[in-house]
């Protein structure tokens, strides 16, 4: 079956059916707040970290599946519709669902009324656009309720859906004009709250789930909606949402467009409030009155679009095979934008909860887009070598909120370390940027800890060489590249985490040759970066202690004859990014 | 508004409409399966612990609310309807839910076909019966199609809606005839599995959620319901559930009868497999037998009345007031077993996730069911101990299937400690059983750590001694029984709890006058106790540290004095219980 194609030009993917086999996903946002956005309008919003900083509900694995997102209802007599479908899941006329770069449109068009939904984060704005254009097709005036509606999330994701002693009694919301504030928290101990608005006058809105969906009612059948009005709910406690009801009249031939903002804002701790009892809203008012009119919110756009362009453009190829062409000059650097966006952290699939951003993940994500945006890419090497451990270990994962170590997934994944060796090889080599080898870099997050980032890779290359087993080969600790091989840390009893689970014996046995490959080629590759920086003395000892591990290794027959192959091919491997005199 | 009456007679409440402002719900076993219901058949089943042993899945504070449970489907032709009006929500003819003791029966009607649904757990047996009564009242015979329904969790309640990485690629089952074993990982760590079966062939089964419901379906439109056939799918990953479609024919007049069950069985490890490949489902095929006929089922239902006999009839009273009368001898009694049973650890707003069963929330509510079942809070009382800390402190939470003390809560709420006493007092006080006293009880749960029970109370009372502050009032700690004062580990920063938060300074200023009165009042129980075995001198050393808090408090004028007033206040208490030589 086909459910959608390319088009190259626009560089688009366009779903052509609501119905997917599962929900077909964008991820929206560049640089602080993303969106999770499926074909019909599901998923939701955060700010750096899908746990700390949960913006909207979205409910994993649910019945039916994929629901809770930027919701739009349209109402005209007793005809209640949705132009991306859900939540209503009436049936449209036409629809369509344009996957963008950062951007995602759905197109749909019910009795003669059409709608388009363009869904966006600027550049350097904490917002995500909804711009909504309707137009009459027929010949008679139309007179329309708009419903919006978002359900927020109360900031950490984990606690949102475990905590209820807590959280049911902790929401609130500030009212005005057309403008709903998502202020839960924000007394206490918060300085940052989310806003959602429209640039028109409302005739109604409501700030609480109960009052706006009634009892026992699902998103599909809002009472607010059904009744044509809202009541202007102030939520207290519960569940807060926000949700305007507009009125528009449509002439034959006639469109009209609205600009919705989700806003997510932070206040320094000493001007939290304008006066008492009443928080500053500067940062949201000017972006509301920014944003007010669809020629500044087109402008976004199109900045958006040259964003890419720069990203795109220094890297293509022309060749006759479409699909390749498509795949390298559009689709394949977008995904590698993406997981250095969110890592992988978040997800249709993963929940943003379980896991923040992994040491050796977000290493190998940066040989993807190095050449993308080197300077991100300087920054996130500097962050991820900050949560590096003075033996030359690492945290397995870090959040990238905080950006320290998570110690809930624990360390000892040994080939950890050899991937930041990995990692600052393909920058340096990219950008020629030799001075981040100088730059100091706090151990574990602390300051006094600090060294420079070339003492965080001769670490990292000790870390395996003080751990050797008995074939002296590198110990493997709770798992190499292969995550699943936990000779260590296998746990018999339902409910342990091989993250985290206590090792068996003292973990002195279990080798990876995996990672004594990773070992000789991370090798090479520092090696090289230390003659290009005229340390030939210290060239030698790392090449010297490769040699050694092929010479040690306490194999024999076959065995080692298919080991030093192996391990040679994998010192072979980066001499192709070397030139003549074997520099970077 | 009025939803429903209390029918003292059959000791049950009867909730008139399906829709109750919010699920009302009742708690069903007694010993280590329950279940919560709703009183339209949401909810769902956990056998000990509701995060680690989950037996079917529900979704808190879901949109609609209170979807996922024991669900029922009846089709005639094109109409369907839910005898429980959830999930498929078709207006009933009639409809009354019964919440007895430990049973739930909801009685619905529509068209003239009227259903019976009965759900309980019987004493002794890790099944959730589900008798299913349909009776034709009607003068034409009537063909139905009878689908059930529920959805299994994959045991641990936390992984299952956070660590979809896995979590959606482990499911199994097997089937055999009319039941479906839920068998996810038992080939793997553990050994336990579920099953759901009824006492007559089917036409068909279902165990894979998307097979039975249908893409974008919610639990009200399932595709196998609406098409009159499940698709006998066997799930493989993704969500395991079980359904079965039954064919039914009653003659006017005529009655029929199904007896369902959800059951959770474990096998000893060596026992693990009938043969390679085969689970071990002796201990299934027994309870399926023994539960096949209507009768073995009434026998149960009747066991169970029995048993609330037993545990009620002892402690009635007589009086004008039925209100008052009705809570004495049914309800509060019930609802202290309830507490006894789930602690505090799962409910329709704790989602058995966050805390598992707490140190001080146990020794309460053991006062307030020791009268009932004597044995079990000796049991009781013994599982706290042992997760007592060697200073006399305690883990502020234990997880029920481990018994071990919660390390992710924190220890240090100090008032902990002095619960102990008061609960090992109120069960001396009902039992005579002065040998508790010298039951050997580890201290966290290490076995080489154990000392008599008397020595854990010494340790407690020492605990607050050994913890007092620049008035030489006992330190709060991180709570005394206001959890709500955090003076020592308030936070500012989102996202810290004070359960786990590091301390702010030394901890060695902020005092409790609540502690101190609880010190005096278990002092007392203490000292009393101490007479009662012959330990005088022991006894006369509580006393005195007891008037030595009062002597030593360094406090002056106004403040003193109403401090000895509230102090002394505390010291009385207990003596109405006491016999005329100060003895239990």
């Amino acid at each position: 079956m086909k459910y959608g194609h390319f088009d190259d030009k626009q560089r688009e993917y366009i779903i052509e059916t609501p119905k997917t086999p599962l929900p077909w996903i964008n991820y929206l946002g560049t640089e602080k707040m993303f969106g999770l956005i499926s074909n019909t309008a599901g998923g939701y919003n955060f700010y750096r970290d899908a746990r700390l900083r949960r913006i909207t509900r979205y409910r994993y694995n649910n019945v039916p599946r994929d629901l809770g997102g930027r919701y739009f209802y349209l109402k005209e007599n007793d005809k209640i519709w949705s132009p991306s479908w859900q939540p209503v899941k009436t049936e449209l006329d036409s629809y369509k669902c344009r996957h963008g770069l950062g951007y995602t449109i759905i197109e749909s068009e019910k009795d003669k009324i059409s709608a388009n939904l363009l869904f966006f984060i600027p550049i350097d704005e904490n917002i995500e656009i909804r711009k909504v254009s309707l137009t009459n097709n027929s010949k008679e005036t139309r007179s329309l309720k708009l419903f919006s509606f978002v359900e927020f999330c109360l900031w950490d994701a984990l606690d949102d859906f475990t905590d209820f002693q807590r959280n049911l009694n902790c929401a609130e919301a500030e009212v005005v004009g057309s403008t709903i504030y998502h202020t839960t928290e924000y007394r206490e101990r918060r300085n940052h709250y989310a806003y959602y608005t429209v640039n028109t006058p409302c005739s109604s809105i409501d700030t609480d789930r109960d009052a706006f969906l009634g009892n026992y009612n699902g998103f599909d059948t809002p009472d607010a909606v059904i009744n044509g009005e809202c009541s202007n709910s102030m939520v207290s406690g519960w569940s807060p949402i926000a949700s305007h009801c507009i009125n528009i009249e449509l002439a034959p031939g006639e469109s009209k467009e609205l600009v919705f903002l989700l806003g997510y804002v932070e206040n320094p701790k000493e001007k939290k409030f304008a006066k008492s009892g009443v928080i500053n809203k500067k940062t949201a008012e000017r972006q509301i009155a920014q944003y007010a009119n669809t020629e500044s919110v087109n402008k976004a756009l199109n900045e958006l679009k040259t964003y890419w362009d720069k990203i795109l453009l220094p890297f293509q190829i022309e060749c006759e095979d479409a699909k390749l062409a498509r795949m390298v000059n559009i689709w394949n650097p977008y995904q590698c934008m993406v997981t250095f966006n969110l890592s992988r952290s978040a997800s249709y699939f993963e929940s943003g909860i379980g896991r923040g951003m992994g040491f050796r993940d977000s290493n190998q994500d940066l040989l993807g887009f190095v050449h993308q945006i080197p300077e991100r890419a300087r920054e996130r090497i500097l962050d991820i070598a900050a949560t590096q451990l003075r033996d030359g270990g690492a945290y397995h994962q870090y959040q990238p909120l905080t950006k320290r170590g998570n110690p809930d997934a624990g360390d000892n994944f040994n080939d950890d370390p050899q991937w930041l060796i990995l990692a600052v090889g393909a920058y340096i080599r990219e950008t020629g940027d030799l001075a981040i080898l100088n730059e100091k870099v706090p151990y574990e997050n602390i300051e006094e800890f600090s060294e420079s980032l070339l003492d965080h890779l001769f670490r990292a290359h000790n870390f395996t060489l003080n751990n050797l087993g008995p074939h002296n080969l590198p110990l493997i600790g709770r798992a190499d590249w292969n995550d699943c091989l936990n000779l260590n840390c296998f746990s018999e009893e339902p409910g342990e985490s091989f993250q985290t689970t206590a090792n068996k014996g003292d973990g002195k046995t279990a080798e990876s040759l995996m990672i004594a490959g990773l070992f000789m080629y991370a090798a090479k590759e520092f090696e090289a970066m230390l003659k290009t920086i005229d340390k030939p003395k210290d060239a030698e000892k790392i090449n010297n202690a490769a040699e050694e591990m092929r010479k040690n290794v306490n194999l024999h027959g076959k065995d080692k004859e298919w080991f030093i192959r192996a391990y040679d091919a994998f010192g072979k491997k980066i001499s192709s990014s070397e030139n003549d005199e074997g520099k970077i």
